[in-house]
This record gives C-alpha cells, structure tokens and sequence, in this order.
C-alpha cells in the first residue's frame, strides 16, 4: 500500500482524498493544513509513514512545500501551473530528489498534465504541424482573481470560452458593490492587462455564487505531416469536473512516484502505464 | 545521428522511410527485403552500421526477426498488431533485448500503439468506467483478406465502419471472377466468422482498385469516474493516412529505443518524451 499524506484541503485536496480512498493500492496517512508543516512534525510523524506528500496548496507555494519534503526523502506530486516555470522548478527540485531518494512529478493536472501528455504524442504521430489547445468552456482562476481585484467589484467569475484555434473569449460575471458603477467598473476591468487581449464581455449579475460550476474542458487539436503526408488530423476533448480530474490525476502520479528512479519528472517523462492501478500483465493485456 | 535499416519495403516501409528521411537525428543505413536477411549479410553489413532495424513485414514473421536483430545486439521495432500475442512476444523478447544489451519497442503503430497510450491516460484521469474503441471509417486488412478467400471473389476491399460503443458496420466491395454468382458469394461471405458477427453488407463493384484509398480513422471514447465525480468524459479522434501514421509512429519508437534501458516495451511503457526529436528542455517547455 502507498502511503499518502495530503498537504493542503481546498477543492483539490478533497479531491484527492476522494481519489486515494477509491484507490485500493492506496491509504491515506493523513490530511494537512500546509501552515501547520513544521520540521519537528515531519520528523515525528511523517518521515516513517509517508511515501508520498500530494501538494494541494497554492501554486506559489509548491516550490518550498516540495523542497521540503524531498529533504526528507518523502516524495511529491504537485500540479504546480505555471507554465514558463515548470522547468526551472524541474531543475531545482531534480538534485534534491536524487540526493535523497525520492520522486518528485512536478505540474501534474490536466494542463499542465494530461494534456502535456497528448501534446506530446500528437506531436510523434505529426512531428510538422500545429497544435491548437482550446480551454473551456470554464472557469478561469486566474482572470477570475483579476476581475475580483477590480474597485468596486464584490465578487466575480471570468469564465474561458473556447473560439477554436487558441482564441478565447472571456464571459466575466460580476456582482457590484453596493453603490458601485457599472459602468466604470467595466471599463477598468477591459482595461487590465489580463482581459485588454481577448474578446471580453462584462455582464452584471446579482449573485456570483448563483453561477458557481466547476465544469470545465478542453478541445485540443492537430492538423500536422507524418512522414512526408500532410492534413493528419487529430482531435481530444474533455469536458469534466475540473478538482475532480486534478485530484485524480495528482493520485495517480503519486503512485507513479512508486515506479520511477529517483528524480524530478513532468508528466511528458512518464510511461503512462507508471500511473494505472494493478499489474503491468494485466495493464498490458487490456490496454494494448 | 541514429542509424535506421528498414526491414520490409511495402506500404508502411514505404512510410517509414519517408518519416526518418524527415527526421533531422536520423540517418538511413539501408531497406532490405526481409527474405533477404541472413547470418552473414548481417555480420558483414549491420551489426556496426545499424542502431535500429525497424520490422515492416508481415505481422506473423514479426517475432522471428525481432529475436533475430536483438541476438546481434540491433535494437528493433514492429507494429506487431494481433492483439491477445503482444504480452506473450514481449515476455519473449524480454531477456533477449536485456542479453545484448538491446531495445524493443513491440506493437507500436496506431492501435495497437498511440491508442494504447491513450487508454492508458484516460483509464489513469476516470478509473472507472468504460471506453469505447470505435474504428473507421477505413479498410480492415484481416477482412479485406477473408474477403477476398471466398470462391469467386477476384478482389474484395472491407471498409470498418463505426458505430459507436465500439460495435461495427462492415462494407465489403466485391469484385467478381467472370461467371461467379454474386448471391452464391454473398451467402459465402455472410456465414464466414469473420463477417458473421457484425452487420455486413456485400455489395458487388466493377473495380475495387476504384475504390482504394488508405484513409482510416478512430473515435475513442471514454466517460468515468475521477475519485467519487461520475460524468468525466473524453474523446480522442484522428482521421488519418493509415500506413503514413503507422511508420511515423514506428520511426518515433525507432528513436525511443536510444533512451530507454536495454529490455522489449509496449508503447504505454514509454514515457512520450522519448518519442520526440529535440532536447528535453525545449521539448518540456514547448509542450508542458
């Protein structure tokens, strides 16, 4: 049984308890607050039961959490999102991991993640061509946090819609102060940096809470040449519960961590049978 | 520079040498009948020119030139595509791969091949649930053949037909011998096993060379459980040259056999970096 404890219970974390308990190569070892992680802790509690610490805090604070536990030769997953920083935090985290031991999978979600994985597949099968990766229609954290920072907004929810060919439009629901204008807070809201490039569309709500949904998708897409053959065509969509899949997947790269020579890894590093329950036979029979 | 023998010269050598003349890490060593391979032609010719051979024969003698390239220490391989044989040739080429310290990649083409992987991911982000292979529209190579076996066909083309949840329609195009009766044919071809199974249509043509085209296709469907959230769902499609697509997969597989331990993988054991031409850091970057 892999041993797992959680650091963090926000949407992700609950999700990934969901995903260990219907694990049955899995129990959970514990549930942590990541403010309550102090040294003497892991030593007494951690460092003998835990294979795996699943980081489900915020994703400015993966770079330490992980650091930390790979000192003490507990291995981590994170789904660590930002993009041009993945690979600075490959390196940084690889050494550690090979000093002490353990497996770190760094940026494990659906994207960066799963749909890293697909990428890079499409891209063997028509190594010429583009790539489109089309999000949503869902929630956009980010701008979502952009549009809250607005004077005058009380809450909000920018929701990503996909145009096709990378384009996206953004829906930014509103719910106004009391007293508040409309108007001016739309127009600081087109004027941010984070909505100035998109098709964006303000629209006042009066709960933002009415419309929460964690749905979200993707519709990534290939036209490329294989071998000398053009308008290869290929296709993957999703349409999913976002904390849902994340936690999911960050569960099953904690069980790859159990499978990999010590070291940082993305998931394009992965086979993927390294993240499926049950024996390689079996995996193998089935699945090939 | 990796060295590429291609071993086989029809339709998907054909394919595979236009795929490694597109790679810039890929070098051409030679393409050979495999009824001309031999111990000597080997010994004088291979054994230090060539890193990989890959196997474009026929499926059935698949195994005897896979065993034959990794006893000279030549890395290979295949697109070995019957189904319930790939954990057994595995099994079998294991120790001889490890021996002379040599890789095997098996079964790599589209499915089985970049579909499994695909499985894999799916089965690793919804646990539980059921996905549907649904192939098509495109030429089937077992039918066409049966086919073409009942008395009075002179030539016969079996188009795959998908129907969803993985049931199939096939279109079989006969063309007759002079003086056959088409309904003696259609029976025949009605009650063979092959054809017995599915919805079969038999439909008499002047020419089935009109009609050829290597176009084929898959959707690949899959709606699970993530954790305890039901309703997860995916889909892969591609609508692709079918010989094209299988030697570049096969040429991407020919470069993964450089980075992998010496021993025989499916294409689920191989992390999807390892197929691509480029360094890992550009390639992390591009498509994580």
């Amino acid at each position: 049984m892999i041993s797992i404890a959680i650091i963090g219970y926000g949407n992700i974390g609950r999700a990934v308890e969901q995903a260990v308990l219907a694990a049955d190569d899995m129990k959970l070892a514990g549930i942590y607050h990541h403010g309550d992680i102090n040294e003497q802790m892991v030593n007494e509690q951690m460092v003998n039961a835990v294979d795996v610490a699943v980081l489900c805090t915020p994703t400015r604070e993966v770079p330490r959490y992980a650091e930390f536990f790979l000192r003490h030769g507990i291995s981590t997953v994170d789904s660590f999102d930002i993009h041009n920083q993945v690979w600075p935090l490959r390196q940084q985290l690889m050494p550690l991991a090979q000093e002490h031991n353990a497996v770190s999978v760094i940026s494990a979600g659906w994207d960066p993640g799963s749909d890293s994985m697909v990428r890079a597949l499409l891209q063997a099968a028509a190594p010429q061509g583009i790539t489109y990766t089309n999000f949503g229609p869902g929630r956009s954290m980010g701008h979502t946090v952009a549009a809250k920072a607005i004077p005058g907004v009380h809450d909000a929810l920018s929701m990503t819609i996909p145009l096709g060919t990378g384009i996206h439009r953004r829906m930014v629901y509103v719910e106004l102060e009391p007293g508040a204008d409309f108007h001016t807070v739309e127009r600081a809201l087109l004027a941010d940096d984070y909505f100035a490039h998109d098709e964006t569309h303000v629209i006042p709500v009066p709960s933002v809470a009415a419309l929460n949904n964690v749905a979200h998708g993707v519709n990534l897409v290939r036209n490329g040449v294989s071998g000398t053959t053009h308008n290869q065509r290929f296709e993957f969509n999703m349409a999913i519960n976002n904390p849902a899949l994340t936690g999911q997947i960050l569960t099953a790269c904690a069980r790859a961590t159990q499978r990999l020579r010590p070291g940082a890894y993305t998931m394009i590093e992965i086979p993927p049978i390294a993240l499926l329950e049950g024996d390689e036979e079996n995996l193998i029979r089935q699945l090939v």
